[in-house]
């Protein structure tokens, strides 16, 4: 594997989109005022207001783990639950950041495709009022899950309206919200704020940003004080401008969506190949940017020298491969003869 | 003011160098494993390791607020106190992020130059052992101060053998390290770890930097699981090579020293010019990039409509004025015009 | 039901042991100084030495809750996982205190009986060293758990050395300690110290104190700060006194061996009566002093009028009997009774 | 000194009241429902609403720090500012539990008697909505100050007036409330909920009872949470008819009241005796149960042999002598006759 040659191991493994890097150099001009009373910043979050809607309340924050502790802090008290999926991002892999910022306990549900379901949520609801236990406040999907799944705006619309009837809110960890929203055909609106999304963690940074990530409340009501938050929460950059101007190339011409969509389609051509092999097992819907999948497990290490990729699960021997903004067909091409190659050494 | 014309508000309402920019842009090829596990990262850890010595261990994080309290956080327990001066910006500028993060009592000392000495330090120590009083384990110093003022390399020993004679830490937070050193005439590693200096903050961002810090520890002892805390911290940057790439560009010919040499000049040729002016009294010495004054208050309002600058103290009226890496001698000539003029104006 | 007649709710039902009270009574003449240290308090912390072997750092808080944080939180940072059973006090009864004061994430592993075993943890540690998960540093088990059941000696070695061979500290939960030891028929230290435990947190109230707990840490070393924790934590009494009297009181003439006796022994009464009838099913060993059952749902709350316990489980109707050290013979007979009165009106 | 001699230490150096102690013992009958749902809390509960006002929502807990901080806890998020005298018992007795517990920073205000005034809180307001700092949001003030020294009615109602003119609550530390309610002549409601407090920890432990504090707030809207903020705080005791049951008995005949009535009449008789003897200075007013003076230095060590005492400020060798409910004339007398002694002997 060259130095820098594309592989699968995350969307997050690629670079800078050239517009996004460009709009940081058109915005590398003399002085701005920091910590986002810039230009800059004002045309960013007028961008999200067209996006989102003319309501909204976007605050840009440095990091996705950032994001997510710091809206969840924003809408909890240390004596609430949060609930999300076992395999959440949430619960897995921020190093324990949520119960460490909010206090809270988090409560996680197994759940095969990444997808939780107001029947899941419901016994977990069953000590309210009773102070022995955390009061479940917060209800944290992914859209898309870390399995790659998307939930249908039906899906999202039962999740917010039972959560709404049970005094809960709806966080979505929109890390990837992007190949969700590409994936639906639909727009970034549709499938949060108009599904009865409360508070959002926007990604930009898997989609061609350098780094870049937005907590937007659909209800600005009482987010006065999230400034606050987010200063106290150490992310408050002072230069914001090179955060700002990204979001705001990310957004023109609909970049966000040209990219995911893009990424999305290198994910579907992937699995259309890996369908043909017959030693391997695709074991999720295809409906992003990422494809989990089984192969014989002799022939990992060596695919892995070749193209990178990272093994998800090592119990069931389950790979995962990501595309990205990227992505060529012939990246694909080459991987899948790689495999095909593999699989023909290791039958004779 | 037109827009994006260069003021004396702060060094980080400054943009990003162009060769730092370059750096960026040079980093954005290909693919790169996320999180720090990259050749552009070992590159510029590499470059740490040059400068601050072969035993640092060194960590990257995004914000000046998120170095300091993740360093104290990874040397503190809850029940132990941080000193530092009263005026540091861990003390009033970052909304109570310090208490929050690490759970301990911070204990400001009054200075009128923003500076501390053991013997103000002393005093705090008499409830060691004492529980019901938060017990004392890190001194806390800025360098420069939020004054512009530099701690001498003998004043840093001095403070150094107090803190480890009484079983303290001594943290650095070098926001603007490099207009120390340059100040100093000394090397970055002569101004910290050589003089005794434990932990050290140590940012690029005010000084030509897009956005960059680092945590520094000059015993590495102990630091084997300050990535979780980074990464807990929500700290941990998924394309970490655009921030690396950045600091390797900040070390390599000596840019850093080149950038604060030229802030530093520009504010003496700035107090050079203010000394001039009967009207103005300079309040701080001018050892870095930051000269402090007041000035009449009829023309204050004025004079920042033409060059925008903060007022740093509203009680006695001190204004703060800031060069940076890219600041001219034109534009001290334009603003020593302006203010002379409004005084003229004022006479008659 | 009248007032103050004796259940089968909870033992912390029950009120102070009159010796206990003598124990209060007696303390209570002129001055003593406060938070500890008198005569009381250095008498009532040479009784825990006598008990729990001469190394053992002892400190009393108010509660079991407050023993658990506290003493969890002094063996971790917050970038740790905390493992458990998915039925212990930890997990469920104590609203989040474990998650809130440690910061840590609590990683509950489900058990029919609330007994956890190597072979379950072990599939939690794979993540050790990735900065992306909470780093598993302490197993918490509780002896009794809270159905009940009893870890033999046996098993809690192999615990523990699971534990220290995969440097993880191993904590007990001892709300009923003494319940587990008078049911394995050996003294407090075999059943902790001696079968490897780290740290305890021992409970006098559930058996007869006032109010009483204590942690305890096997091993001293590191332990000089606890008091701050303690102290910050919010669990040091003023007048100690009065704790530590009642603990004297308790250890004194094997008390608390007599009154968990006196207590198992009636739950071993009470559970022999309840196999004579053919329409309850007991559901877990009883080897303490708790009885869980399923009794016919239409009886339980006519039941629960004469005689006070609690559904320990909704949903699948299981009823939980605590006896107490003042329960009597007489309170069971005329549960038996009343229990079978209204079976035999169900029948007809 | 003999064991268990009365001193001047600290009023919790005293023991419990016989009538508090009989209480305790009445209480102790059969079993009741842990947690608070009980008869004995009930009309502990009642007895508070007599008190304080029908309107109050009160919660037991264990100690002061506990009642300090979970109080405070419940009206602050973390980027506030908690306003306190330098000299309070939460500054500076409490290692930092206000900053762990709230994650708020502590502004301290320098006061020579303990009490501060809106003028010195003024300047602290500057920077609101200044998302850099701490948003102050509660005032905290201790009745009496840990000098000994009482708020009038009517600077009470000048602080909360200027508290709630500035949005701001206006919190009461009442650990000897009781005595500063005596010293004025006036209800407990008088110099509380009628003087503009909104929440207030009141104590009983030093007023005669074994342990008992309580968290008073005046406007129960949004409390109803508290009970979870408790639970988690670690403040929930099981068998809490052994707190409220005190407080009952506290309450009953004004034993409040005779016992703060007592202990401050004593002061005063020692204050008067002091007044004779030219070698004393007393240092602050004498308006409860505190005498703080200063006396030859030769003499101290061998006076607090026979008459324990602190020295409060090491500096200026200032002493602080308290008396407690159970200080009898005598105890003075030969106090005085002693330190008479001590000083003829020291002129000779």
């Amino acid at each position: 594997m060259m130095a820098n040659s594309r592989g699968f191991a995350s969307d997050n493994n690629s670079g800078i989109h050239p517009s996004v890097l460009q709009a940081i150099t058109d915005a590398n001009k003399g002085h701005c005022i920091g910590y986002g009373d810039d230009q800059y910043t004002n045309e960013a979050l007028k961008k999200f207001r067209e996006v989102f809607g003319e309501d909204v309340a976007v605050f840009l924050v440095c990091t996705g783990t950032g994001a997510n502790v710091l809206a969840l802090r924003a809408v909890t008290q240390s004596f609430h639950a949060i609930i999300c999926a076992l395999s959440s991002h949430l619960n897995t892999d921020e190093c324990g950041a949520p119960e460490n910022h909010t206090g809270c306990k988090v409560l996680a549900i197994k759940s095969d495709d990444g997808k939780i379901a107001p029947h899941q949520i419901e016994p977990l609801l069953h000590g309210r009022m009773d102070e022995h236990q955390s009061q479940p406040r917060v209800i944290s999907i992914s859209q898309p899950t870390e399995f790659g799944t998307v939930y249908s705006i039906e899906e999202l619309k039962k999740l917010s309206s039972f959560a709404h009837s049970h005094d809960l809110l709806l966080h979505m960890d929109g890390a990837r919200l992007s190949n969700a929203a590409a994936s639906l055909g639909c727009s970034l609106r549709a499938v949060t704020g108009e599904a009865g999304i409360d508070l959002l963690s926007f990604g930009g940074t898997k989609n061609g940003m350098m780094m870049g990530e937005a907590v937007v409340f659909f209800n600005p009501q009482g987010t006065e004080y999230f400034k606050c938050i987010r200063k106290q929460g150490t992310h408050l950059v002072s230069k914001m401008r090179f955060l700002s101007s990204q979001f705001t190339a990310f957004f023109d011409n609909d970049l966000w969506l040209y990219n995911a969509r893009h990424a999305n389609s290198m994910a579907g051509l992937l699995a259309e190949e890996l369908k043909g092999i017959p030693q391997v097992r695709i074991t999720q819907k295809v409906q992003t940017n990422a494809v989990f999948l089984t192969m014989p497990s002799e022939i990992v290490q060596k695919l892995q020298k070749r193209h990178f990729f990272y093994i998800f699960d090592h119990t069931q021997g389950i790979a995962r491969l990501m595309t990205s903004f990227d992505t060529t067909k012939d990246d694909i091409q080459r991987f899948i003869a790689d495999l095909r190659g593999l699989l023909e050494r290791l039958e004779t």
